[in-house]
């Protein structure tokens, strides 16, 4: 049993694992600023005796290494970021910040603190708009088109100095869209709170074909937890995803099914792209993380429709 | 004839890259912290009325946005940086800030005053240890072992989103070993310096095989004007450098020729890397950059030595 540390611990991701590793019987320490993150998302275990909460800005270098001292933290899950890529289009700065300078941050407290062991929630984002290419780990040119997919390349480029110089034992994953209990933001999300204000009509930024895989936070967490406990020194890259993807226009059909409305009237913005910066379709090429035996629980369909089933509405 | 703005225009390459722009007749708002440049770098044009000196922080984004708004600038050289990669492997902070922050900082200046056209100064150190491996522009798995190449790949990918969202003409060229006249470390400077104390033995890092191709920096500053004045919208990447490569020991004979010194005792520290970040030997594939007619005037051997001539001694 080990004493892990989880950034951005009160977030969509984050709790879900923090939950999983408390399961196992770890002691889990989460840390969060609140912006995104909400306290409702561990009450479930915020009495738990092996479970902390710290609110505290994660891009405070010295903060971090007090949390990581003060608590014999021997591992860190670093998920703390900016995670609406919407919002930074006009403030780049919201992701230098929340998803970069958390980062260093947390790498520097561990160089100083001499903690080796690191799990970095990475994403689809950093290879940029490649489509009709199965995207794989080691594919190049990458070019992100957010600040979003920057500051997680970025991230990932200080990992890999960081990791060789101090002998570290480091687990990326690279997301695709995740879902599932305490979404916070994403399309799913709108429509239900568009639909709410306004039963009878649904605005669909793009054309509706926008297609991509989505994957459940559930299936998601436990590769998490099993993946990374068997690192080696180093840093290892996976892709992580489904083989199916679902298009923006049948997730409109799903959240009408689950909120029992019929005759709602779409309107398409038009254009293939929703907003600037966003990627409008990828496929990876999975064939590294299915070489060790693992496969989502839910297709991307299931994890909508599960998604939808677990959301009190 | 253009507003030009050079951050790092005090240093090695920065001032030579000031000189050629002045010649050309363009107008040069000079930036530097004087941390690594030197106001003798640019002593000879400093009383030029089409040249301004600023001495100022480059991680500074209001204050970047205020020299631009200032001077009218329309074109920026970026290349302030921490340029030595020894030194930051015990603070990495050093690049995270130098190498790193002045690039957000520029970036974000630029997007605030509509600044479209940039140039940047990467580095082979973005793709790692590849040995064995010819490196292209589109090579892929890059992973940075010293926080040097890191902060630069990082740059690379913030530059990625800034220039997608804001529709800049962006070029980058990875540099190799840089050398020539107004060079301040590096393992030339280090022999001279050495042998200048001890004339009779040098210490070399590692084995003396570590090979590397060797940049003649007129050559190169001529290579960043010509392409620079010819870039489209988006960003164009190049390895530039020579096809040619010297070894350690190869230049350890040649400073001593320089000195006059004959029967210097080399002492080899052993191993066949200098330290531990350091990348003992790459070889780039030039295809791209000489696929547009450009090649180097100087090859690895004779930019060693027209260095050697061009330093007083």
């Amino acid at each position: 049993m080990e004493r892990i540390l989880i950034t951005g611990g009160a977030g969509f991701i984050g709790s879900h694992l923090a939950e999983k590793l408390l399961a196992q019987g770890h002691t889990v320490v989460s840390v969060d600023d609140l912006a995104l993150g909400r306290r409702e998302n561990f009450r479930s275990y915020a009495n738990d005796d092996r479970f902390t909460f710290i609110e505290a800005d994660a891009t405070d270098v010295d903060g971090m290494e007090q949390v990581i001292r003060a608590n014999g933290i021997e591992r860190v899950y670093h998920l703390a970021a900016n995670s609406d890529i919407q919002k930074s289009a006009a403030d780049p700065g919201i992701d230098y910040k929340n998803t970069f300078a958390t980062t260093y941050a947390v790498l520097e407290a561990m160089r100083r603190t001499g903690v080796k062991k690191l799990f970095f929630s990475s994403t689809s984002a950093v290879y940029g708009d490649k489509r009709g290419q199965a995207l794989r780990e080691d594919t190049g040119g990458l070019a992100p088109i957010s600040y979003y997919g920057s500051a997680k390349l970025a991230s990932e480029a200080f990992i890999s100095a960081y990791s060789y110089m101090n002998g570290m034992q480091t687990l990326i994953f690279r997301f695709p869209n995740v879902i599932g209990p305490r979404l916070t933001h994403g399309v799913i999300f709108d429509f239900i709170r568009k639909l709410q204000v306004d039963p009878k009509h649904l605005e669909i930024l793009g054309d509706g074909t926008q297609c991509k895989p989505y994957l459940y936070v559930l299936d998601l967490v436990d590769a998490i937890v099993d993946f990374s406990f068997r690192t080696r020194e180093g840093v290892e890259i996976y892709n992580i995803g489904v083989d199916t993807a679902t298009t923006v226009r049948k997730i409109a059909d799903m959240v009408c099914d689950r909120l029992g409305l019929t005759d709602v009237e779409y309107r398409f913005t038009g254009g293939n792209v929703g907003w600037k910066g966003d990627v409008p379709a990828f496929q990876y090429d999975l064939s590294r993380i299915y070489a060790t035996g693992w496969c989502a629980g839910h297709n991307s369909d299931e994890s909508v429709r599960a998604t939808l089933e677990s959301l009190e509405i």
